[in-house]
Parts: C-alpha cells; structure tokens; sequence
C-alpha cells in the first residue's frame, strides 16, 4: 500500500472546496473557465509541482502533474455543476494528487489529472473527450455554453498557463475515483463500489401529431388529441419492458411539451424526451427496438402520427478487467465484505480515457444518493476508505 | 316571417369581413379594442342609424342600434381571436342587423347588438358579463391581455364615441346565431341546432410533486418520478368516467409541465391542466369527485403528493324554453327534418345576458367544425337558412 497521509488528503479536499464555496451545506460554484475554476486549477498546478511533478496545463484547461517514465494516471475532474457538491469530481483529483504524493515518497510513479469541462458546459466531459480524441479541438471550438459563449473564447481564457497535451503513450494505465451518486452503497451500508462499466445512454424526442382543436366544441371520439400518445406510449413499454430489463436499467421521460399548450385546446402536438441506460449493449438494442414498435403502436392506437428525432446513443465502456481485479482485491483487504462490483449510471472521464489504455473506476457511497446538488456529501470515515483501496490497488498496478 | 334580404344579409357579412381580413381562406384578425376592431364598430353603428335605430356605442364599447320602445335584442359580437374566422360572432351580428331592419320595415321592434371582446383579450365575454352584472367596471378595469395592456387602457381608445349602457328592462329576450363550431352538424347533414343550454366548464391545474434526481444513478424502484402522478391519474379518470359521462361529455389535458424538464434529469414536479364540461351541473359535480378521488389514488398508488389549484367554475346556462320552442317550430318550417336540439360546449355572450332576460341561441354548420381558425367557413345556403330560421322565430316571439 502507498503511503498515503489521510489528513494531509482530507485537507487539500476541504482547501479545494473554498474555491467557489457557496450555497448550504458545503455547496461549490465552480462551473468550467469561471473564475473560481481557473484559480483552483492554478492552484492545483502549485500542488502537483510542490511534489515533484511535471506540473502542466494543456489547452483545454486540463491540469497534470506528470511524473517521469511510465506512470499510472490518477484522477478526475475539479470543475463543477453550476450548482454543484463539494466532492463530485474533486474527490478523484485530490485522490490522485494524494497518490502522486505518495508515489513520489515510496518511488513508484503516480501522474495525476484533473479534466477540464467533465460537467459539461460546452458539451459532456469535453476535455477528456478532446484528448481522447472523439472530438477534434477544431470541433470543439464550435460549441456553445447557454449564454452563447464559445468553447474557444473560453479556453482563450487560460492561453497565457496553457501548455502541450501530453502524450497518453506515457501512462499504463487510468484510474478515478468518485462518488457514486447514487443511493446503492448508502443503503446497503457499504464502503465502495468497484465500477464493471459505465452505462451506455440512448436518448431521443418522440413526437406524437394530431389536430390542434376547441376543447368545448370537439367531442371525445372525433378527437385526435397528441397527449393520448405519450400515455399510450408509456403504458406499452412499462408492459413490454418487463422480461427485459435488469435492476440496474433506468429509463426517463423528463420533458414534455404539449402544443399549442392551452387549457382550453385538444393538443395537436406532444414531444417528449426518451431516454434509456444500461450496461450491456445487446439490451439497449433491445430496448429501441421495444421502443420504436411502442411510438408505432401508440400512434396507430390512438390515430396519430409519430415521429422520432436523431438519437444520441453512447455505447456502453466495460472497465479493464485486470484493473477491475486488483480494485476488488483492495477493496476485499480495507474493507472486508463492505464492498460490491457495480455499474456507473452516470458517465465519467473515464468513459474518454478508455480509449486510450486500461480504465477502472472506484465509487465510495454518497449519503442519501444526492449529488448535482449542494447538499451532496458523503462521511469522511468512507473518503479515507476509498482512499485507501485505492493505495492498496495503486501500489499493486504499479508492481506489475 | 320578418321580410329579411339574404343577398344584402350576405353582402353585409362578406363587408365586415374586409375589417381585419387576412390570412389563407376568409381569415380574419380583429382583437377586441384593435384599430380594426374600432373601424368595423364605426361602421356597423352607421348600419344601425341607417335603418332608424337608436345608434349608440356604450362604455365597453359593445355597439347598440336600440329600437324604440320594448324590443327583441338580437346579436353576438365582432371581435375575433388573434387569428379568427370571418363568421364566429361576425354571423350572429349581421343577423341581428338584418333583423332589425327587416323589423323596422315591419313595424316589428329588433333591436341588434354586438359585444365586446368576448373572445378573452381581457377577460371572457368581458363585455356582456360587465353589461350582466358579473363583472364590475372597477374590477374589470385591472384585467390585462398578455401584454400587460389595462382594460381600462383599451376601452380608453373609445372614450370619445362612448355614450351610456342601455338599460336591460328594454328588452323582452335575447336571440343570439352562431356558427357551431363543432363538427355534430356538418358531419350529420343538418342545417340547424336549437341549443339547449351553455354548458358549464370546471378548469384547474394538478401538481404530483415527488423527488428530483439523477436519470442515471437513480434506480427505477427508488424513483418518485412525478410524471407517473400523470400518467396513473388519466388512466383513472379514462376508466372511472366510463358510466358516468355522455357523449357531448368532454374532458381536456391542454397543458403539461415538468419540472426542471430535462432529458436527464427524473422530473420532481408534473403541473397539467384539467378542464371538463357539460351541460348538466350534477354531472359536472359527479365528475369532479371522481377527478379528486384520482388525484389522491394516483398519488397513493405512485408515491407522490398532490395539489390542486383553485378551481375555476361555470355553471351550465340553460336556453329560455318557450323561445326554445319557437326556435324549434321555426326550424321544422323553414328546413323540415334538418335541424336537432343540442348543447353548446363553447362559451357564448348569451350565457351572461340569461342572467337579464330570457336567451336562446341557434347554431348553423361548421365546415369540418373548425372554428378559431382562419379556414372557419360554413355554407352560404346554409347562413340564409340560419337567418330564414330566425326571421320565422323573431316574427312569433314578437306576436306573443
């Protein structure tokens, strides 16, 4: 196990926080190029090179703390929601820049990292997405945040630190910690997650299409009223999905929007959102293909017409098994039987740097399953435990 | 029969048409209080001074041409919605116009009238509800359009051609024409519909509140996902009105909210809008306790808490039953077998003038019952047939 210095970590997290602190409980304002942002990633860039690092900005706003030769890469991200918890993200970074440390101290080479725009205020995890290579900078510089802002006035922002992306050739190797942001390990009164993979997402909009209508004068059976699809449509896949789905399977419908959206007229058009999540591949195509039959049966039930948008479909990213193994044995030597293997819902970082060499992922519970909110947080007894897992699995990646 | 000219009843139609025309078809755009507007009740109180009446327009702005002494009032409004058609209101005006000067060439007294903004710039109805006694000038006055224009503002426009509200003990009933606006008669070959009675209208909104979360991390058996509230209540209402109901019944879902409304995020809040009407008031209270008992049961059964707004409450107007008859005996002359008895789902002016004097309306064919729209058309043969009814009815409501 690396040396890891459990108050020394606790420390720099609580430090970290004070960057955008805000809201009750211990809320952060930190969203991507604001400048509470930028301070705690050029404070962090001070940290990485107090203990011997290679400390480096990369054009997207991306920090690392680049050990020599071959290293394992540790980290996560320090950019927030715009109303965000002191821990998502932050955790994985302050873990990676503890290991670093550590490594520095007991000779084994630790990077760390601390993406830039994972929570996406341009797109979702932008920064590792770029330097993944799913998006090219050019693309990237395109993209807006809701004010119009682009991504290229952004970054501009931090050109004057801003160095070279390093090469990803020099790690063996990827691992981030984060909470779990779901209620699973907090229920169960477990200490960590050993994450098998992170969820693929399919996401479209469905729009059902009938004849807009006086609600007084238009009887029931000669009505062709839109909001009867989205509850026909609803009603068949909760009954069509139940010999498919698994307990980790999620699906969302969390916008609607009825046209033209009057009391006193039959609507003539419903668009809602569909989303879908799951680990395995083969059960999202089984799900679109329930789904599709669904809008089709729907309309034809209800006398509508039906239409689909393009879909967003990100494929499931399975962890390095090897990797997955060592965490599991970590987790099993810290925490004897308080752990579990789990999927991700949420995506991550490490859904990018998959691509690019062996990922795997650690969660610790988050009390009551909140995050995205200023309320998040999880005990400080249980961020010591991941940190250790990690220590443990670290030193064990590093001997191989 | 009162001596009516269908060619110049036409002509006077298609002439107040040309205030405001617009759009495909015979459209129309001419709100309550618009420079249109205004033009077209100029026009009209002339027509009414042409033919001997007394031509006045009061402090609403709803256009009288009164005939001396104790008189039959017959008429509807000429304001449109924002995008109208040339009949809605216009119809029943123009026969009243007619009437009058057929009257007045009898020696049989019409008077005619045309209400302001019944279409809801302000208000519903606005002006005959101020004219009936349900509104006060004072409260009225604060009402705003959805500009933030006073009501007080817009009747100031004609301030300078406004005299005083005539006093309803003139008049010995009111005898009000409108296109149907539904499809009952155009689908069934009729020319006529004796209407019955006004039905009343109950409208509120529905909030399920249950916990906002994460689409992704949130399991389906942990989620308190308010759209469910929604979409269990209409399956109890859709089975639990099954007895109840009949076939001029309606019920409307015209407006859905979900909060905060992302494709990502479980909706905490669902907000919709329900709104039924009928003709008979213990229906409407029948309905209205199954409504609630659904909304407590789909709370229950979904893990949810719900709210209702205040509700808004029209209670049904029933038609004058001796001038039912004479409409009904008019019909048989004029278009024998072509006409039935049936309710009005739409709100009329002749729902506040009940409160006065006796009322009672006839309603001639929509094409297709569109109404609101600026396709809105009915068939000239059957517009004469409307007012040849009329002429039949008012010569014996003024024997009487």
């Amino acid at each position: 196990m690396l040396p890891v210095n459990p108050d020394r970590f606790l420390a720099d997290l609580h430090r970290l926080r004070e960057f955008g602190a805000a809201g009750v409980g211990r809320g952060v304002v930190r969203p991507a190029f604001t400048d509470p942002d930028i301070a705690a990633r050029r404070w962090l860039r001070e940290q990485f090179a107090a203990c011997g690092l290679e400390a480096r900005i990369d054009p997207v706003g991306t920090v690392w703390g680049l050990a020599e030769g071959q290293s394992l890469l540790v980290g996560s991200h320090t950019d927030t929601q715009p109303e965000g918890g002191w821990l998502d993200g932050t955790l994985g970074v302050i873990c990676g820049l503890e290991l670093a440390r550590a490594g520095a101290e007991a000779g084994i080479p630790i990077s760390a990292v601390s993406f830039e725009d994972e929570e996406g205020r341009f797109g979702v995890t932008t920064g590792s997405r770029v330097w993944g290579g799913f998006t090219s900078l050019a693309a990237a510089d395109r993209l807006t945040d809701t004010q119009g802002v682009t991504y290229a006035e952004a970054r501009a922002r931090i050109a004057d630190i801003a160095g070279e992306f390093p090469d990803p050739g020099r790690f063996r190797g990827f691992l981030e910690c984060h909470i779990e942001q779901g209620p699973w390990l907090d229920q169960a009164g477990e200490a960590a997650g050993v994450v098998t993979g992170i969820v693929g997402i399919r996401d479209m909009r469905v729009t059902f299409t009938g004849e807009q209508n006086h609600a007084g004068t238009t009887p029931m059976h000669l009505r062709r009223d839109a909001l009867k699809g989205l509850l026909r449509f609803q009603h068949l896949i909760a009954d069509r999905f139940r010999n498919v789905v698994v307990g980790e399977t999620v699906w969302t419908t969390g916008h609607v929007e009825l046209h033209p959206g009057s009391h006193s007229i039959v609507p003539g058009r419903c668009t809602f959102s569909m989303q879908w999540r799951d680990g395995d591949k083969q059960r999202l195509d089984r799900m679109e293909e329930i789904i599709r039959q669904a809008i089709e049966d729907a309309a034809a039930d209800t006398g509508l017409t039906a239409e689909t948008s393009d879909m967003l479909g990100l494929d499931p990213v399975p962890m390095d098994e090897g990797m997955q193994q060592a965490l599991a044995r970590a987790a099993q030597a810290v925490a004897p039987g308080r752990w579990r293997r789990m999927p991700s819902g949420a995506l991550h970082d490490a859904a990018s740097v998959a691509a690019l060499m062996p990922a795997a992922m650690l969660f610790v519970p988050s009390i009551n399953g909140i995050s995205h909110a200023f309320e998040e947080d999880t005990d400080e007894a249980d961020l010591v435990t991941g940190l250790q897992i990690l220590a443990h699995a670290a030193a064990e990646m590093a001997a191989r």
